[in-house]
């Protein structure tokens, strides 16, 4: 990975998620806090149409239309389908971008903390997790990087490198003390790492890093009409990245029966609960623990 | 007050407080669970339009729309005060209802807890919340009585008695297994006090009980164009009914500083960082607390 030299700070991609909304307002108003020697940033509110609407979206999940067909295909022109066209053009055009490295600032309603989500386990990535790790060791690292970032379909996905931040637990339209502070922290630090990748000064990175590797997403159990028969059990709400081993319970059937966890490994749940999967009626996503080497 | 013959138990009066919907469909498939030899219950899904598209709301808030002079003007007809008249023919009407008590299930994404709120403080209340805190400890109970019943706007004045049940923290859209249960549980104890009221037969109830007695609502900060300057401090965010001192932080503001709980009491705030109070940009409610004498 050579030099960043541009860095777009993404906020409000869903309108509903406040804290990186917020953040982008204090930024814009202090941009020496974003900016740094070796690199400028720029700021993107995302989708200013579903906030004011106090929505996750408006018409569709704009956090899915940068594949580029989608880009390019001129007959789609939905609220979120022309924003994304818009924000392609401001920050990329994808597969050519002005902008080498973006953050995606995103809350969650799960108890996932302060989180890092990678979609690429290179060099840059896996360097920029462990720095992150040292200097904020609650963050917790996760990998998404089973779909290669070209075929992904997030806005993160615009330039050559992208990460999402997100932090819970805080609900839908509700601005959280605690959760601000840590994307905070947390965008300061990855902005740091930039700096020190760019002017070659990194410090001693440890050898080994604790991840998160996604594996599959679970679905609440339906009946024949579509209709939910179950929700989250107690036993997993709340404990994102607790260990889930088979045969413990994950649902609660609402007739009093329960639903375990029939994987042959031991999960360890992240967007448990998530008020945003409940559109497509999903549950929990589960990971696998694993120890990576960081490159030197 | 005389025997209750008719309990109408309503649910969804907003549309993303998942709780009492779902409790509903349960009941409606076991309409024993909710009915007592000495009355009958009837079921009430309030507001299906906004739960159909997972907000609060469509037009405005549903739980405002009952008081006399709008459920008599016939102007008033979106889709909340349309409904609002409909509820009204359905299990009132206000004045002089054929339902004798009203059960309104809501969620709250502050950390409430059971929370029961009454809106009158005569011997049929007080003894109901006596008798809840005896079979469930952990129940909080609220006393807004601070307007008679007939003057205030909600779906629960339609009936001379009317308890909101008040359950969180659970975020907008998202169905918490622990709420559930405390909601089922807190409605199965009220229903099996209006039996036990109507039999004569209630158990030796305490002399006195402590209640949390509410006083007035804060707003966030706003500069002059009406943008929000700070947000609830983490010093109280998640500590609803925790004692706050004149002097102690209560707002975290965005350029650093912090505002201070200004009253002239110890006060007990609740609905604290509430995502449906954003709307009127409301920080948190304050309460007193109280020890009340309990009628014989």
């Amino acid at each position: 990975m050579s030099k960043v030299n541009r860095v777009a700070i993404v906020g409000g991609t869903h309108g509903n998620e406040y804290s990186g909304i917020y953040l982008l307002r204090q930024w814009q108003k202090n941009p020496e806090i974003v900016n740094r020697e070796s690199f400028h940033s720029s700021m993107v509110l995302a989708n200013p149409q579903a906030h004011e609407q106090n929505q996750r979206y408006v018409d569709c999940d704009l956090n899915r239309q940068f594949l580029p067909n989608l880009l390019a295909d001129s007959e789609l022109n939905n609220i979120e389908q022309t924003r994304a066209k818009q924000i392609n053009n401001e920050i990329g055009p994808r597969g050519d971008a002005q902008t080498d490295f973006i953050i995606d600032l995103h809350n969650t309603t799960s108890n996932m903390g302060p989180s890092l989500i990678l979609l690429q386990s290179d060099a840059f990535n896996l360097r920029m997790a462990a720095y992150l790790k040292m200097k904020m060791p609650e963050a917790v690292i996760v990998l998404e990087d089973e779909v290669p970032l070209e075929q992904q379909p997030y806005l993160c996905a615009i330039a050559r490198q992208g990460v999402i931040v997100e932090i819970g637990p805080q609900p839908q339209s509700v601005l959280r003390h605690d959760v601000l502070e840590w994307m905070q922290t947390m965008t300061k630090h990855l902005l740091d790492y930039v700096h020190l990748h760019n002017i070659e000064q990194l410090p001693v990175l440890p050898d080994e890093l604790q991840v998160y590797s996604y594996v599959e997403t679970l679905k609440l159990p339906e009946d024949e009409q579509g209709n939910r028969m179950g929700m989250v059990h107690r036993h997993v709400q709340d404990r994102d990245f607790h260990p889930v081993k088979p045969g413990e319970p994950i649902i609660a059937l609402f007739d009093g029966g329960e639903l375990v966890w029939e994987g042959d490994y031991e999960a360890y749940p992240h967007f448990i609960n998530e008020a945003a999967y409940y559109d497509n009626n999903l549950a929990m996503s589960m990971a696998k623990k694993l120890t990576i080497d960081i490159p030197e």
